[in-house]
């Protein structure tokens, strides 16, 4: 029987991602192929998406991309381009088909994206987030909302809750 | 030509939903009604979805729900019933058919659409929403988002919006 | 309790609709809101579903239009746009939220729908078919698909499921 | 820059598969892995998409399955689960993330594919398809069926077309 390898998505601004969180999301990538985990993204090749996808790259990871529409740009570091057709609603399929979602930065559709994981009950980290959008989602959900300070963090947040599941 | 009748939708918690927001709703679906535009639900027959429809049709409005699953139960208030088959990639739909967005309440579900909508540049107006929602989804989009302490408020904010675009 | 009216779907090819399939759209149209029920297009301003979408508005019916995407041109006697940002798999939403798929004309859209339809149980009516679409479809699922030569005689093949389903 | 894999959809019946068309998958899977391209299904543990992503794992190919909904059975040969939760609409997915798309067998999922896959351009082989659907679809777009008889049949397809490309 296969056992699948973990999944982790990484969500975050696309366009105007600042440049300490566009430095931290590769962290992520890379960390997360470093685990032997997949990474996930929405795909294009710009802000979180791309930096993460390009660090897991560089660490020998395989990148899934998850594109919005027909005609995206997609990230030269992603592996397995899935085309939607689906524009935000493609959101959805991001959350459910990671095993944990980690948010890096905030915006619109990463807030969509959070949303979306808490509702299909998926743990979601939360990285560069700010103190609003933190206290609107601990209380949202508070058994599933963690806060990270770091990527290495948000690994380890991830190893714990798979040693609590074993 | 065909001038289309405003949209309003109408977000809210299904199950566990409290006594005073179905109540709200209710109020609102039926103002809504009243204006002569139609509401939009997520269709079930439960919680904000359902009390809003309820509202709406005893005051002669026409009710839209979108429908999550094939074989969703649907509140007996809905008119046009879209049966969508999308789980929860249909409140993208619920958020891009509503000309403004309600959410009434907040849940997870709820606020995936409020951040959808208000990633497609939707206005949203939120009723009986927590402190920690309100000053996040403010700090994520100021120029859309509305607060209202009232259905009858709700009402007033989208006629101000209405004339400001004409 | 509300019963909601029987909607009928009516799927057709856009671009490059020829005119006698276009006349039948919208004879089809008009026969459809003459019974009562509503009409169900994929909502664009052009081709089968225009034309149907204008014969059901002169008859005094109620059209509704599921959109492709969010900027997609509406045919103006659309009286609910459903805006799905979907692309093709829009598709599905049209056929599930159907009681009864009609398709005029066929096309590689038309066909999705058609297969769609029959792979949910809907039952299909196909009009202005070639003998090639008639033979595959009533090979692949003789119990739900059914020819017509005429608007007039869908009409009364929907009539005659519904008597024998009460 | 990375150069994707080619990725070749595999689509058949899942449910009441015939056995000869279980092992036309199966070696058209081990084919497919056999050229390095991915091999792309439907996902679940049934049918066509279970035999081709067993053909395609034994070959150590990498196998791409695109899950119908949150709670769908997957193939234990499936390494990239997608989750999707659209039902039929994911059918889309599945032709648009196909470089090619093959069918094998026929059934009305399977219609739908290829129907969808020739709307949006994409060239489709068509193996064990029975003669009435053979005439529909090449009437429907001579340009982009094919049709094989055999797994390796489809490979030289396939190959012939990649070279026509560059």
């Amino acid at each position: 029987m296969t056992k699948r390898k973990l999944i982790v998505g990484v969500m975050g601004p696309g366009n105007g991602c600042h440049e300490p969180i566009a430095v931290a999301a590769r962290q992520l990538g890379k960390l997360i192929a470093q685990q032997g985990w997949h990474l996930l993204t929405g795909g294009r090749d710009t802000g979180v998406m791309d930096a993460a996808s390009q660090g897991a790259k560089e660490a020998g990871g395989l990148v899934i991309g998850i594109l919005p529409g027909k005609n995206s740009s997609v990230s030269d570091a992603v592996d397995i381009a899935i085309v939607t057709e689906l524009g935000s609603a493609r959101n959805n399929i991001n959350v459910l088909t990671s095993d944990f979602v980690v948010s890096c930065g905030m915006g619109t559709g990463t807030s969509s994206e959070v949303s979306l994981a808490l509702k299909a009950g998926r743990s979601v980290i939360m990285l560069h987030a700010g103190a609003s959008s933190i206290a609107f989602y601990k209380e949202l959900a508070p058994d599933l909302v963690m806060v990270a300070e770091s990527p290495e963090e948000v690994v380890k947040l991830i190893l714990n809750s798979l040693n609590q599941r074993h």
